[in-house]
């Protein structure tokens, strides 16, 4: 039986139209969950040909506001990052909660904390470490690239598996030319989702950003809220600030994209948190027939 | 300045949500041509990552009763065919004109006459050759393929530059693994946009096609009009009817859909024209903030 329901297409990670990473968003929240089979999230989300749909319904977990199920054209995922900002913006909307500070959101990883600030919508990352990755196993990535790290890159696991490393500056990020054949048999090879390389700007807290996942289908990721969360993971590691450090990541200027993500590392009593957080638009509005 | 547009998302050639080639349909018709830039369009099928996204206007050949602009995410086509399908059904539903039996399309190639039969919209293809190619060429294609051909494949320029050659049966084409590396390279080498290969099932006519345009950044195309139309050009070559032949094609079922076209190849006054079509869903509708 057909049934229409809401639907939105979000640009997340943007303040200009068709210039950050778009999510499709099926709103389910007046629809039981156990009346939707998996196979059909799946044909929609195969069919959006979008790096992530995702579909809204009911929490069954009471403390939090809404259930988000992610899908890719061919799995589901537990969390990813700018669907979940996309999703929040979306939920807003269909909601009518304009005014609200903080929502939770269930999904696969659990519980993730969201906050509204203005019209920046941030998420607090899951927690994570840090592994080293062996010295030929960065020569190999090292291999792909036209040009090597600045500093040793390392592993970050926030739900995709992301290797990232550090290069000399913005620009020289900027410039990289990877072979994607090669970096895709080497993700493979080592089990990583892909490589996220990032230059700083000279005199100022921000960095250029690239996200490489040839294996997942995407050579190049336009903007990419789990890799930013590994980014700011990894930064940590690195400079072992001491203090809460507040930085913007550019991206996504190669595929025509424009893409800005504010990632905020907060040390709070001893612990160290990080919010990914970005705007997101609305430029799609209407229903779907499923 | 953002304006806001009705916008559609429909499948094309399936009868089954989700299972054929959507298009992005954006209904500029009350918008002036000059004051949306090529830039602007090439933007949004940029973002909606759909292989084709399509943008109506009014015509400006008085004869034609819309002008389609057609992009897939990198550039602007002359002419494509699900899209040109999905388009017309669009239209049909933005204009209120339900009843109406023949369209003309204003496009890069000129007009495209378009045949409404009930919920079928065929488009007759634009004139094209099949061409030889050498048996080295053809040597080439076969070590792509964990198959070979059953009968010798030619090229067909119908706007895309199709190689059309057929397999054994209908399972031969299904089963058929290619290397999608390998065909890239040799199909950028020898100019053409990519590789048809078809089978027939027994005791009907009926076919099973298979179109892979790696080089295009598409590895397989789920349902391809163009290749249709190829495809029926190819089969009037090798067997040379006498008299109109109308035939199916089953498409997409390797990539987790369930397509189907219609191909009528006919015979007026010794000219051969040919017809492809197949049934069109508008699967979203809505709006979108250009």
């Amino acid at each position: 039986m057909t049934i229409t329901v809401p639907f939105k297409q979000v640009d997340v990670f943007t303040s200009k139209h068709f210039k950050g990473n778009p999510v499709a968003v099926v709103n389910f929240l007046d629809v039981e969950e156990d009346s939707i089979a998996h196979a059909t999230l799946q044909s929609i989300a195969n069919w959006t040909n979008l790096s992530e749909t995702t579909f809204l319904f009911k929490a069954t977990d009471p403390s939090c506001d809404y259930k988000l199920r992610i899908f890719t054209p061919m799995c589901e995922l537990p969390f990813a990052g700018h669907p979940t900002v996309g999703s929040c913006q979306a939920y807003l909307e269909f909601s009518g909660r304009g005014a609200v500070r903080n929502l939770y959101q269930q999904c696969g990883v659990g519980t993730v904390e969201l906050i509204i600030d203005g019209k920046t919508i941030f998420f607090k990352g899951p927690k994570a470490k840090a592994a080293d990755i062996s010295s030929t196993e960065i020569r190999n990535y090292e291999g792909c690239l036209s040009a090597g790290f600045s500093q040793k890159p390392m592993l970050l696991d926030v739900g995709p598996k992301w290797v990232v490393g550090l290069m000399q500056d913005a620009k020289s990020c900027y410039d990289l030319e990877p072979d994607f054949s090669k970096l895709k048999a080497l993700t493979t090879k080592y089990g990583a989702t892909g490589l996220i390389v990032a230059g700083k700007y000279s005199g100022e807290d921000k960095y250029e950003m690239r996200a490489f996942a040839p294996g997942e289908g995407v050579a190049e990721d336009p903007v990419c809220g789990s890799g930013s969360l590994a980014l700011a993971m990894y930064l940590q590691e690195l400079n072992s600030y001491g203090a809460s450090y507040e930085f913007e990541i550019s991206q996504g200027g190669r595929v025509h994209r424009d893409g800005k993500v504010s990632a905020n590392i907060e040390h709070r009593d001893g612990e160290v948190e990080y919010f990914i957080g970005g705007e997101a638009i609305t430029l799609v509005n209407g229903e779907i027939s499923v």
